[in-house]
């Protein structure tokens, strides 16, 4: 579907940077780069990292076209050398990254790029860009189904989305997070996702009347038919017209949809009515405006519903419409050897984890209970059948000793020396491993207010170099 | 370069409306939708439309290809006639729009489609998506240039833009509302617009130290260096090295970037220290999370900025992520007759205004200002020579009388009979027009808190037709 190239989907200082990179001598020189966040959105205590798959497209189909570099070379900023270079760019390093709907956390890599430092720069705008929106949206879809407890939750985002990748890509993280499917047409073909949806006001209008409006609807969906229920009045006209249209066209495998008014209440005078006229099985569809906050607290008033429609306040994250994922330089490789970077600011927030990482959670052995991640040099060694000393980075004081505990490396090649080497799971496998994950994690760190801090610690040698780094102007002592 | 087809991009129930109204005889039935919404972002006082040029687009590319009728047969929803129909599916209705740039008012119809029922329905979410997504943008930006008084204001926020889209058309949108340029450079070439950028932190790290990193780029961009001066230290390190490297390569057009900090007193310093070593050309641009209510603030604080990089609180909207335009039934045809059709409410906001319509804005003569826009029957005779009365449609004892008024129809015809007759002016041309609009308001409609709500007003005719149709059920008396 998508043949677009993307390409030049970048900040301009990616190119001039390429540009003084090649003519200052740097261009072979390998950098490495991470990618992670700070904040996790609407205070909650993890988010979900999505997106992966469309970074994998990019990077795959990375070409500067004729037409591009002539569109380059009438900005009169970049050298002639450097753009016949562009001709036959391509990504030659790795890439690691965390499997699509892994709750990540602040401060740790999610992804980190190995590449030679033309190659490794440029690509950081989309790559931002698409971890970002999928994980911002994959994140909120987390928060919503979690809220509804086990009710379907579906995304009809699609007309408030920012654009059509928004659209489209938005309710491909959204599965990833959690919802049952979409309304979104295209992007349940692209990703084979489940599609849904009912009627609008206009349908009912366009009739004569309410009942013929309905019973036209399920005389032609006789097996899947929803029906609006608020263009005129819910309890007086809606429900008993609907119940009529069922009854009349022998229909049980049905529902009905309200858009407006107080949900709590009416979701509990639809259910009397419903049950009352023996439909048990007519599924209660609510849409407006929902979100996580509201579903809790219409559920916890007792409201009825079978299935929640999520439409703007998802697919947009409007509580908290940014995910702030950075892009930041760990090392860059001299002569062979790496020589660790840090990003020093007066904010300790900002402070950088430095060198070539490795991610590990750590999962009790006796329940799967994920205790913490641990974040270790690359190369360090790591015996898993020894206890290991976790510390606060920042309060060392406060220790825990962990034994029996399995360790799982988080990031996974995705892509060594520019060969695509990752087997991608589908999007439902995603969906499971998401819901299989972020139920590992402690009650805790999983409540929607003020959630427990989750632990990401240093290893003694990340740590170590980070405070010699950080003493030292950010350099090492012996250099 | 977008050469996606989009035509599956809708909400599913897009399509079994569709199928509906082809299996029930109403497929040829003439319908009309209008456009409009009922919101302005940020509680402004006017928001500026956008997205036609996309919306273009996608109605002349309406396809479904075989591969689409193939998806949707395998749904086990449609009939075969109706899959049928799809493969020479296009639009040969009509559509009216106000010009991209236009300041627009809730509740007054900012497009209106006529076509058969099935066409002028389907079309809803795309119109919508692009129409909600660039408005949002378009307006955000308006009211962020407008609160930098004059001083250049950048677009820099593809990487926290929800998807490509979002970034690409988001730069498109933040141009027409105002932006000088952007830092997306697909964007930039697709739509001709200025592109600009400095360099990242990670091109400080690279060098064994600041000033180098700073020299070499100045050797580089002679022209055009604006170095980033944030990474260790602003006023001990980053602007003396900047100053350091700008005289030993000669270069007076240039720029220092904060990135962090407390804009305000850093710009205030750093402009002294430029002066102080004579560089009064050395322009200052800040960036870090800026909207118009910290542009506005540290501006009334004294600091000395040139140009603003706004990022995520532009492309997102971060402050309100939503533009809630709707699509909303105002009639259908029977027999050659327009049928008025209202969508009737508990909540009076949500009541449409029925029928086929015009909107005239009407400015004064004498200074050209926008004085109220009057939404009229699609057949009205208006006079404009002759002075006409207003009233405010709720509290209709409110009433004024203008005269020496100019009125511009503010809907222009785009698609006629499924043919493109519309001249689409330049995206410059979009922005100077939207500026001028915008100048020809009211300060108190302008005002970013509280503003003065714009009169929007119904003709007589128009007042008395939604009156008549409220009292009766959403019927014509006669009827």
């Amino acid at each position: 579907m998508d043949n677009r190239n993307l390409t030049l989907l970048c900040d301009f200082y990616e190119l001039t940077m390429a540009n003084g990179y090649f003519f200052s001598d740097r261009k072979d020189g390998i950098a490495y780069f991470d990618v992670f966040f700070r904040d996790i959105p609407d205070g909650g205590g993890f988010a979900i990292a999505a997106g992966l798959g469309q970074i994998i497209d990019y990077i795959k189909n990375l070409k500067f076209t004729a037409e591009d570099i002539e569109y380059l070379r009438g900005l009169n900023m970049f050298g002639e050398e450097f753009l016949e270079y562009l001709k036959d760019f391509r990504f030659t390093g790795d890439i690691y990254a965390v499997p699509e709907g892994t709750p990540i956390f602040p401060r740790e890599p999610v992804m980190t790029i190995k590449a030679p430092v033309i190659e490794a720069q440029f690509i950081e705008t989309y790559v931002l860009t698409t971890f970002n929106h999928q994980s911002l949206i994959a994140t909120k879809a987390n928060r919503i189904t979690r809220a509804a407890e086990g009710r379907v939750v579906s995304e009809f985002g699609a007309r408030r989305a920012h654009g059509a990748d928004a659209a489209i890509h938005g309710a491909r993280a959204a599965y990833i997070g959690g919802v049952a499917g979409t309304s979104c047409v295209i992007s349940a073909k692209e990703y084979s996702l489940p599609v849904s949806g009912t009627m609008a006001h206009s349908w009912v209008q366009m009739f004569d009347d309410e009942y013929t409006a309905f019973k036209t609807y399920c005389e032609l969906y006789p097996d899947n038919a929803t029906l609006l229920v608020d263009t005129y009045n819910v309890l007086k006209s809606g429900v008993p017209n609907a119940i009529k249209a069922f009854k009349e066209c022998g229909i049980t495998k049905c529902g009905v949809r309200i858009d407006s008014g107080d949900i709590a209440y009416l979701s509990k005078e639809v259910r009397k009515m419903l049950d009352d006229a023996g439909m048990h099985g007519c599924k209660i569809v609510v849409t407006n405006s929902l979100d996580e906050k509201i579903i809790k607290d219409i559920l916890r008033q007792g409201a009825k519903v079978d299935v929640f429609g999520v439409g703007e306040r998802l697919i947009t994250a409007k509580s908290h419409p940014v995910f702030g994922g950075v892009y930041k330089l760990a090392a860059i490789e001299e002569n062979g050897k790496i020589i660790p970077k840090i990003k020093i600011s007066e904010n300790p927030d900002k402070i950088t984890n430095p060198h070539f990482k490795k991610v590990y959670r750590l999962f009790r052995k006796s329940d799967g209970v994920a205790i913490a991640d641990y974040i270790t040099l690359h190369d360090e060694e790591f015996d898993t059948n020894s206890p290991i000393e976790l510390f606060d980075p920042v309060f060392t004081w406060k220790r825990q000793t962990v034994t029996d505990y399995v360790a799982v490396e988080l990031m996974k090649p995705i892509f060594i020396n520019g060969e695509f080497v990752y087997e991608a799971p589908t999007l439902s496998e995603m969906r499971d491993y998401c819901k299989a994950q972020v139920d590992s994690l402690w009650d805790e760190v999983r409540r929607f207010e003020n959630p427990h801090r989750y632990y990401v610690d240093l290893s003694q040698k990340l740590w170590d170099l980070k405070q010699e780094l950080l003493s030292n102007g950010g350099k090492l002592k012996n250099n």
